[in-house]
């Protein structure tokens, strides 16, 4: 039996990295955290399923697909991560193991970014290591029971 | 002349209602809640329009045809209960009597569900009764002036 | 075997409703709420008992017989819904189904009349619907496992 | 026409006072205060009624009666001041006017005392003076239209 | 000449220990306690003077008797602990050695459960060992000065 | 020997009584107070000096020179009531009894508006009476020792 | 060379105005406020791009999409502004001047409305002067360096 | 019949503009922005009369002159915009349209210049565009009902 | 089979009492409490092993050495109380029973004084009794199950 | 060339140092704080200009006046200290070293005192030493780069 | 030239690991750890230097020795995390990467867990992945510039 | 008779100064201090005795040596100055005069390092001088009463 894929789910503005002011954020784009996500699932025998969006409900939509679709969660909900609670209760639905990432180490920024509504739900959490961070968490996620088929 | 049909709106992840750990939440799913708000409707001779977002903004909208298409809105926001103004401000415009219903009792809850953005333009609130809060929530409305007509 | 009685407790000032300030308040006295009660009740094949006291330790006595006479509580504690432990203790001791009714809508009202102590020990809560909430509440109890015998 | 007597009520602890800690309080007891009462309501046309209770029912269901049978009240809550929203309730409903006295400035003392509910529906307050509080308080009341029929 | 018995007051909802869930409160009642504090206190040499109320009003007055009638007390307020600035103030004016004793640890119970008024007026506390926490109580009294005349 | 003149010190905006939305506020103003005053203090055997500024620093000065010229002050400070250390320190170091008088009832207005500095240096505060408060708050003076010589 | 045109963004529930409640909000509708805003563009040599939208995601991607097409933002952000870090992010990401617009003055409403998430992303925030703040936002715009090519 | 002049308010330390430091604050003096306003005014059919003072006693007496004199106020009341309560009643008192104004956007600085006591009693605010900001105040303050007679 | 002795430890700072300003804290030492101890527990049949440091780390060992050593814990942590969570992350792991004991009664002291970490892994609280707090203490540990095996 | 003076303000109530209750804050006038300024200064080679004012706005006056005439600032802002974001922003703008100086240790006193605004102007602070504390901020003074010509 | 040894260090309690409650915790001991370090560490070509102490200072002095001996640090703190300002004033003057390691998600758990000092000096945070944590920690300082020479 | 020397303590990291970026913090290493403190206790007729610890209770134990062998404490406690209950404590036992020393100004930093433990047990606080204030702090020292024999 083939394991299920890992869904990766980007946030609002993730869309932009790379491209907004790159002597800042870096030249790194999402496309390449894609290729990046892809060399080390393959790596670690695993599939995945790449996606982004700005809006709030499609991220819940999606959460909600990967109950009967994908093997895992790697979530970085970007903006959602300090607002929603639809993002949450869709997380809780969906019981399968959900990693938080954060490509800044959102501890050290402002107030409203140190709280997360995700981390309720997630397994664990990992920040402030830019694209490495998804690598990370695809090795994490390759640890959960039941993942790797 | 005939009574205009009660709005009756559904928030983000009650779409998932029964197939969702039914040991824990019961096999009672959201098309059963509308066939028995529908029955309790049809006893209280009010016709619903009963509907389901996971979208925040889609929900806005609705409530917003509300103002020239039903006689009440009957509004379980789940998550954006807690977070949604835009909600809020649009039932403050619907001009029309609003009924808050929860499944659970958000009282008894973590800290961030007990604050409710819809109760600020809602006549009341009904919750903690699962899927019979929606039929109290229906003679509710029907007690309430000009819904019938 | 016959069910027990349900027990409407109704805390301190509403022994006033319906002399006081009736342009304000409407006309409906607590003796035409104990009818209304009387006759839903009939119709759900309950009995009630129906009593206010200004009296919190009086309130907790009342409580406390409900443990072996009644089959369920119907509390509107008024006041001493924000400020009495004394009855959420009571209450946690009953053992009996406990539906938290307000004639007001109280998340609309002071901060401090939003915070409920009875809300902790309750199965649910109804507000802002006047005396038909009392029916609803009812309603509510019927809906209880145990209370129909 | 003759006008109603004014309701002084006083709050729990306050019958102990002169006998405990004389050093500290002063020799006035309660009776004494009363005494005071009648001599300033005299000289201004007034008549009183005078009560304390430790009861906080006892104080609602008083002034409840207030509302056809007095002209005004004074009020020292004592403790129940900063604790009771039964007692406001009560006074919400009498439609009388109400002064509040307290003994000593509540305002410089443990920051639980420093809240009134009892002011919500008070005319004013008076604090600090002692037994000419009382006094005071009746002087105000005096100056209250409606008062002197 | 004899010393002064020891008055041991007992708050809301104690009088339904042992009788309420045994499974978890165990079989313990309030007439047990009784028993084992006349033991405890008869090899002290101390009286004891055991009552329990729902009323505050009544808890007040009773602990205004202690000034004159009785050498210390031992006051497990229960609900009242949290509430009662009445308690506390006739604590104040009874000019006696005050012991506070909870059966449960209340530092480890919900957040409203560990302020206390009582502690203001206390020599010390005892919580967390149930009904032997009266007997440490009796000794900590027997310790105080003038309690044993 | 003659007694000391009462200070009567009024603070910002307050010269614009009587004069301001008279349909709201009276028409009383502050020169009708002024003879109010002298009128009650004469009856008590008492001089006043009555003032008014919008300068702090000014009331500042004034509350000094009370020092050695005047038995006593009466200080409707208004907003610098909310504001003012230096008043406040003004008032500790001026050693005379000083009483807090407001025309309203800050306990029922905005939430900035229910703290009072003067009140920490205060033998007690009247408020919500008018212009009788100051009537008032001479009588309170007329009790305080020393100040009829 | 032309000027970028400027893009007006309208949030939640503005699409409203006008035909909602005309006795409180007047008649002005959004098309009105378009016009308004094509006419003083024009006065100032500007060309405007004028949107509106329930949708918090579709708000974010039109700012984006502001990166490369417009001069500048004006933004009333309407609920959104007190609840989207999802529309902050985006504007930080812009690296457009932005221009904060309400139409009626945020700080004398709801505490909840007086925080705004987008002013810290925003050159300045005009309020309170319903539509004319479009117009002089505008100029505003006009002023900024860079707008006008 | 001629329109009354705007009174237009600069509060403590704006005499120092375009002296200090002004490779931050830029070569704007307070004089510039006289002439500027002068200017828009004329071109309004405005006239204007503008004042700087370090002093809040003297900020609300011209607030209070206000109230016959002039037809409207700007006011920029600087670091006295966080503090003072007595400018705010003055401002409440003088009946006439406020503008409030600062050069900078007040949202994006410290904690304690977030909060502005002005925007109680004023029309709109208008910050973070400079001296441009008292310009489109000034058309604000052309569009209020009855400036222009 | 024997039983293990109890520890008792004391923390920083309480290696002075008796010796430090002994007109306020009594001549008794932390050796008199040691021989207190020893008797009470031979009294009780149990042993003891009395310790003190300043250091937080030490008190750390010697309770993860509790874990095979001794039967039961009573802690006096001393200023650590109030904010060592390494203390509290120890008892938590020794899986003894642990009676938390102060000489005073911390919730009449300083607000941060009243907060304690160790509460959260004790069985009980014994303050304010002075030296007879240990041998409460101890008889208290002698009711706990298995510790006299 | 001569060093510029050294500017040391006093704010208000410290005109009565020495005259008030002598019992308790000593005999030590601000004049004679002058002459030991004066010592002091003399013997490190610097020239004072000593002031004090109750008045707010002459205290920003007189520290804009520094920008220009004196080599720094030593400020004991007194009650000022704690409420004036004028003095605040007069010290920002004037671009001297200051030194903030306190007779009594702020930080032991009320909660109101224990913020400075001057703080965050401030090259360090002195508290707690009474008088000599100037003598200090002199020598603290002297080793500020530039003052010393 | 070789790489610098990796500095990991483990604070209180970390050194029960495996035997506390191991069907808890689970039988991974620290020395388990240690090992698993010691693996990823060779194979990604970097030496480690593991170490744990219950002393705060003892943790602060290794760390300061890092500034010369070590290439990066790897924190678990543990119970220090969330009290230590000495251990962050270490990692702020050691100049060295610092990557923060927990077993637990520290967002899950109690409030005052939630609060990392430690991550104010952190370049990244990971938890919640219990052993593997350190693994993906090694990874992450592997990819740090100038680790691996 | 000689005077006891004053104990000036270090608290942890300061063993860095001077070695850990000196472009930031200058060159002044702690060896430098010790110097500039014996040179200028030495010009007051004073003795120093000099420490540093990065141990919490080895510094507790230095205070608690000074009752008898030193006759003040000059402490710059650094990070436990704001974590340490334990050094308030023996501060507070130890009865010498106490001078609290910091070289950065501590009210300008992050919140944490605002409040001091130590300030409630000091005479007063020197702060933001750098070295210097080692200095000014010897002088303080030498003002205390009983200091110098």
């Amino acid at each position: 039996m083939t394991a299920r894929p890992i869904l990766i789910l980007n946030g609002p503005n993730l869309n932009l990295l790379g491209t907004r002011q790159p002597e800042i954020y870096g030249a790194t784009t999402l496309a390449d955290i894609r290729v990046l996500c892809e060399e080390r699932a393959a790596a670690l025998g695993l599939a995945i399923d790449f996606r982004q969006s700005n809006h709030e409900g499609e991220l819940v939509t999606w959460i909600q697909e990967a109950r009967h679709g994908h093997g895992a969660i790697i979530l970085n909900a970007a903006a959602y991560t300090h607002t929603s609670v639809a993002i949450l209760d869709a997380l809780l639905a969906c019981e399968k193991p959900v990693i938080e990432v954060h490509l800044s180490n959102i501890h050290r920024r402002e107030d409203f970014r140190r709280h997360s509504y995700v981390s309720a739900a997630a397994v664990g959490m990992i920040c402030g290591f830019g694209a490495l961070g998804y690598a990370l968490a695809l090795e994490a996620v390759a640890g959960q029971p039941g993942v790797r088929s």
